[in-house]
Formats: C-alpha cells, sequence, structure tokens
C-alpha cells in the first residue's frame, strides 16, 4: 500500500494548457480564438464528479486563454476555472484552506517547472507523457498518454482506482480494529 | 473462410468520436465548434452506401459533438446521426429488432470499452489503431489506420470485401447445390 | 539521364485533398469549413510558376472540399482550380490535348489509387509520403514528406531540377550537333 | 567558454512560419484564416521581454499569413511584427544599424535556406528541430522541440542562460583586473 494514504480525493486541480490541451491556441484574425479539447478528458472529468471529486481547472496570465475561451470551457466542461499566479501554489493553498481540506486529499494535475510544488504537495499527483523534466520529476504519476489527448481521463481513472483502494483498506482496517 | 459467415452486411453503425474523428473538438468561444474529419472516411462511407450498405453514425451525450455538429456530420455525410447512451447496445439492438436484422449482418465500429458487446455481437466489426485495449479485444479487426485518419475507409474495404467474398461462396454454393 | 526525357514540364496538376493538404477538412455548425496548407507548398507553387510552370489544383467530388473552400483556394495560391471525377485521367486528358500538350511535359502530384493512371502517364510525377501503395508504385518520385507539410513543395524542387537538368542537356545537344 | 562572445544579447528576430507556427495556416472561405501557436513559446517570449530583449517577429510575402493575422500575433505576443523579402538579410541589416547594434548581440530564430545567412551572422542563433538542413547547418544552436511546439521557448532559455554567462564571465573579468 503506496503512493496514497489519504482519505479519498475529494479536489482535483487541472492545469488547461498542456493538460486539457496540447497547448496549442488558434488564433484567427478577428478574435475568435480556439482549443481543442478530447473527449475522453472530459469523459474522464465526468467519471471524477460522478464519484464526488470536484474539479478545477486552472489557467495562468501566459495561457493564451482568454476570458471568453474560460467561459466557454466551464461552460462544455461543468468545471470552475479559475485564473492563477505563475506558480499556482499560492492560489490553491487559499482554496484547499478555505475549504477546510488536507492536501493529501487534493488531486493535481500540471506539466511545468512552476507546477513542481503542487505535484509534490498534493496526495495524488501527475503530468501528461509530454510534460517538461521538472515536473515529471514532481509528479506521484507519469500519464502514458499527452496533453490534449487523454491524459486528464487516465489521471481520472487512476485518482479513482486509488480512492476505491483507499476505501476498501480503510473498511478493512475497520473490521480489524472491531476484533 | 473464417471471420464472417453473414449473408452480407446491410447495415453500419460507426461512433463519431474516435473513429470518424480523432477525437478532438474545437472549442470557440462564440460556439462555434469544429470537428475534423477526413476525406477517405466520407469516401469509404460512399463506397458502402453504393452497395446498399446503410451507414449511421453514433454521437454519446459526453461526446462533445453538439446537435448542430451532428446536423453538419448527417448534411455531409448523407448518414442518419444517433444519439444512443454511454452503452450503445440497448439503443442498436432496437434498431437491429425494428429493422428485422441478425447481428451477424450487422457492421460495428468503435473504439471504447463501453463498445464491447456491439464489437463482440457485430458480424463485422473493427477498431481503429489507437482505440483502447478493451475495444480492440473485442473486435474482429483492428484497423492500421488511426480514428479520424482513414480507418472508417479501411474498415469500410474490410466490409465489402467480406461481402464479396459471401456473395462468391453463396453463389458457389448455390451452383453446387443445383447438381 | 534518366527519369525524365521531356522538354521541360510546363503545366503540373496537384491534387488538393491528401497532397496539398493533409486530406482533412474542419467542419463547422455554421458552414464555415476551413482546410490547412502549408507555407512551404505555396512557396513550391510560387517557384514553379516563376520558372513558367502552370500549376493546377484538382478537387474530386468526395473531397469535402467545398466550391467556396476551391474559391479560397484558387485566391491564395493563384491556381486554377478543377473539379476532377474520381479517376482524374478523362478530365485532364481533355486539357492536355487542348493544350497541345504532350504527357511527358506534365507533371501529376497524386496519392490514391485511381490516381494511378496519370502517375503513370506523366513525364513526371509523385506522391507525399503517406499516400496509398498503388499509387506510390505508380509514381516517379515518392516525397519524404508527408501531404499537407511540404510534399508539394518537395516535387516542385524535383520538378525544377530535373528542368534544368534537361534544359542543360539539350543545350549541350544542341552544341554538338553544330559540330 | 564558447558559442557566445557578446555582450548580451537585446535583440532577437523570429520568423513567424515554421518557428512561431508550424507552418500551417487555416484557411476559411469567408477569410477567417487562422495560425496555431503555442502557450510555451509566448510565455518564452515573455521571458526575453523581462530580461530586456526587444523580440521582432518576422513574416515573408509567401507566408500565408496575412495582415489581419499579423496584427492580431503582435496584440497577443506584444511583439513588433516585420515584414521581410525572402532573405531576410537586407531588411533586418537595416534595423540592426539603425538601432546600432553589433550582430554578435542579436539573436535570430529562423528555419529556411534564405535564414542561412542571418543564422550565420547573429551572434546566437537557432531552428527548431523540423528546420531544413542548410538552416540547421548554419545555425549555432538546433532545438530539440518543433517549430510551433516550444521552440521558440526552448531558444529564449538558451539565449537567457548564455547571456547569464556572459554577465559572469564579465563581472569576473572585471574583478580581475583590477587586480
Amino acid at each position: 500500500r503506496y503512493g496514497y494514504f489519504g482519505r479519498g480525493v475529494s479536489l482535483m486541480f487541472c492545469k488547461v494548457s498542456g493538460c486539457l490541451t496540447d497547448g496549442r491556441v488558434s488564433l484567427s484574425a478577428s478574435g475568435e480564438d480556439t482549443v481543442s479539447i478530447h473527449y475522453k478528458d472530459t469523459t474522464g472529468i465526468g467519471m471524477l464528479k460522478k464519484d464526488d471529486v470536484e474539479v478545477v481547472l486552472l489557467i495562468s496570465r501566459d495561457d493564451l486563454v482568454t476570458q471568453s475561451l474560460a467561459d466557454k470551457l466551464k461552460k462544455v466542461t461543468g468545471c470552475e476555472v479559475m485564473l492563477v499566479e505563475e506558480d499556482p501554489l499560492k492560489d490553491l493553498q487559499s482554496v484547499v484552506r478555505k475549504k477546510k481540506m488536507d492536501w493529501k486529499d487534493v488531486a493535481f494535475m500540471g506539466n511545468e517547472t512552476a507546477d513542481a510544488s503542487c505535484l509534490k504537495l498534493a496526495g495524488l499527483s501527475a503530468v501528461p507523457a509530454d510534460a517538461c523534466k521538472d515536473a515529471s520529476d514532481a509528479a506521484k504519476y507519469t500519464c502514458r498518454l499527452l496533453g490534449g489527448a487523454g491524459a486528464v481521463k487516465e489521471f481520472a481513472e487512476h485518482v479513482l482506482l486509488q480512492k476505491q483502494k483507499a476505501n476498501c483498506s480503510r473498511r478493512s482496517g475497520g473490521l480489524r480494529s472491531e476484533w
């Protein structure tokens, strides 16, 4: 039993650029920018929600993701979209505290050097296969799939499996303690 | 003579997301979402129709494919587009029954775990090269090409070849029975 | 001296879907479809024109390329865009005759089985690296680059090189005949 | 200490097509063309600016990048966008002279044969992993990443590292000369 000792993740933060998308934004002269997302990833987000895991999408100021695209992502995924600083830790710290949660019950998906502190702190964390080395080294799980091509779903399945395992072992632990 | 014992496929179901497309949807702030399809695949659909095989495209609720995109796909491919539940079997079962057809005269193309039951039931079935393992294991044919990049045409050619073979062997069988 | 014995190509036919593009068309619910082309390929077309090679782009009825997209391609590349049947030979035959040209002074780029007869007939012919086997077998040159990613430019450079070689050998031949 | 002997780069030229983008432009019938850029590359441009390196984006007449797309790139990246001839050297020479700079304090990123002279002249220069051979041979640094997928950021990090090294060695040299 290793990799996750929490009580079951109930909150997941996920970077948009490079995790939910492949990092590209299509620029149009008229301003009608677009990003591509994969149906697998929105399916993964749906699975997490059914299991009472709240998913919060993170965009940063350098992300090229405009406010109107953020609104669209919110509408399509049904997730809260949060604007964070380059290092997301400070912004997320206050959210975790406000929710009176423990970081070990938080899942985090990122792909950049700046995400390393959150990747280390979170009970479960992952990077897409094409994340930078600093992020991969800090993450507890490395997806086989690329950002924007199913990595979020792969991590979602991992999170749900760990949650299930944690529930089982807690239950069996509970039985034992009754002896 | 193996792989197909039916009288000749006259109906093909094909998932849109991951089979006819690569699974991605381009999101635009104004709502003008787009999906990419390959001319090879629409050519393949055209070949099936010429050979009196009806093609029905399947989208599911998690697919990110909106109603207006479904209408567009219908217009471009000339195929019926059907909304199915996560496991498409129930929805398709009633279609097959209504048409008084046998599943062994039905072709099915899917790429997800939820498609496994249909992939097993259909007389001819296939997955794109990048389908998930559960689907590949259940399919009778695995395409060399990826979803959204010609896999539907590859399966169409396979279906037409099997149909031709079935016709030949039926005819030669018929001749023999006249002796 | 092999591969090209003509007097110098002055006309090139080039399929749009799969040669100038990667074969994909982005469908939008509102009808505003898009195709992607690579700046290398339009550069290659420009090089041909500077060398007095007329370039005619070919689209077929199954191509998903609408009339308005064809008009756009004409505007962007400055090339004539011609609608051809599945087998382009008949349509092109009448063009070549009308221009009183010889097929050995025509260059052709295609990628499908239906293009094989033109690929064999043309003095210079090529397929992108990702063309189907029948087309590759019929073509005199196979590009290293993929359709929609520079293959047209690669063939353009090949055509111009062969033209230069033909000019040189004709000139040296001419000098010799003066002896 | 090799590869860069300048006083610290304060100006970087970067080709748009093939360096900041993958070279593709999406054509739409209505004229609303789009190009895709990667958030990593705009992050890299932002890092250069913070370190007082001016970044000028270069588009050429064959680029398929329209004036309105150039305006959009200017708005999104905050960089000057400059129209250059096929060989950008002449245009850039006059800019470098006007700014009374030395080419060894200029960084240049290109990917085509025509960029070779600038790649050789600039104190620091790079090509994306998918540049043509002539450009790669002329460049002082070859990125691991592809054009349109982070190559600009990779070069930006390289430039900033060299600048830092140059500063350190100048400072330590300065200390020594005081002995």
